[in-house]
């Protein structure tokens, strides 16, 4: 169980065999999603977990016929808030004081440095602000992937438009931000699976001020 | 060793009580953000180390004076590429195709397609993109962070402008992303450490289609 070496056995899979995930380990994969740390706490963002064949089929073409998405065992779609609203933004303090027996007041000055933060932003600075969140999401289920021995691949070679019109995420208030296929490399097909693998060099990647 | 344990374990550290996090567990936070995923495997960010007491001091007043970037062992300043320039995406595949002993002409159709993708977007989206991937490191961070029982906390809140000057990022053609301190819960200090961790419902976070 030790995260280097798991991820050192990761690799971005791009062939699996169709094998499912046990349902304990995907637990485990979206419980550690769901306890990522994210900008004033307010989670933006939903999983869309897609275990169907024919929904799968039918995303193929929108995710440039990358062949993990029907191979995979579990589809796993990553969708942002597309604006950090006052409502939302409130549903979040209300049921985090309520949770700890607090009144609804407890957290005002932080509820209401959110509505103005969000609220001078864009439309599309929310949605890269709360893609930017999911993505420690997705970091967290991509360690606990290899943990669990399950290979991960993220994707973001898709048609976010096309997708979100498919999954009906627009009357929810998300835009989808990432891929993740959950499921097993397939020994045989998957071309990458001997290719060494390579990161920058650490001396380019870390630089200490001490 | 247990990720979920670990992460229900954490929380976002407020106050830390200066005790230094052994150079064994930073080598393996670290080592995790290294083997992080990235858009076609360009990992378009560094990390910057400090651990300078002088230097979080000058630090303190840009990141709204959380007590966290004095009072941690290590301050991790996420910084990621200003621009996916035409050189970069050359430097990452010839270094790729160097390290497996392939023609620098191997992976064309990858490294032509990111000079297109980025180079017909804004100076802007380029940044968004980048961050994004770098968040993808945190989040691995985190996770090695927790199972080595080291307490870390993300900071967004600080002025990134004035941080990248003071730090030379833009000679660098880096922009900071994302503050991470690493270090030790301060037992009485810390007003956040006998709160509640709250997480919207399950419910409300997962959707599944099967």
């Amino acid at each position: 169980m030790d995260l280097i070496k798991a991820l050192e056995w990761r690799y971005a899979t791009k062939r699996m065999n169709g094998e499912v995930v046990p349902q304990k380990k995907v637990d485990v994969i979206l419980g550690a999603a769901h306890l990522a740390p994210s900008g004033i706490g307010l989670q933006p963002y939903e999983i869309i977990v897609i275990t169907d064949q024919n929904l799968k089929a039918q995303i193929l073409p929108i995710a440039m016929n990358q062949m993990q998405v029907i191979e995979s065992s579990h589809l796993l779609v990553f969708a942002a808030w597309d604006e950090y609203s006052n409502e939302r933004i409130d549903k979040v303090f209300d049921y985090l004081n309520d949770a700890r027996g607090f009144v609804h007041q407890t957290s005002d000055r932080q509820r209401n440095f959110a509505k103005k933060y969000f609220g001078e932003k864009s439309l599309e600075e929310n949605f890269h602000h709360a893609a930017k969140q999911a993505n420690i999401a997705l970091g967290l289920a991509v360690a606990a992937a290899a943990l669990e021995r399950v290979d991960s691949s993220p994707m973001e070679g898709f048609d976010a438009q096309a997708l979100d019109i498919f999954l009906g995420l627009p009357a929810k208030g998300l835009r989808s931000s990432m891929l993740l296929a959950l499921g097993y490399r397939h020994q045989k097909n998957d071309w990458c699976l001997e290719l060494k693998k390579v990161r920058k060099p650490f001396a380019d990647f870390i630089t200490e001020l001490k």
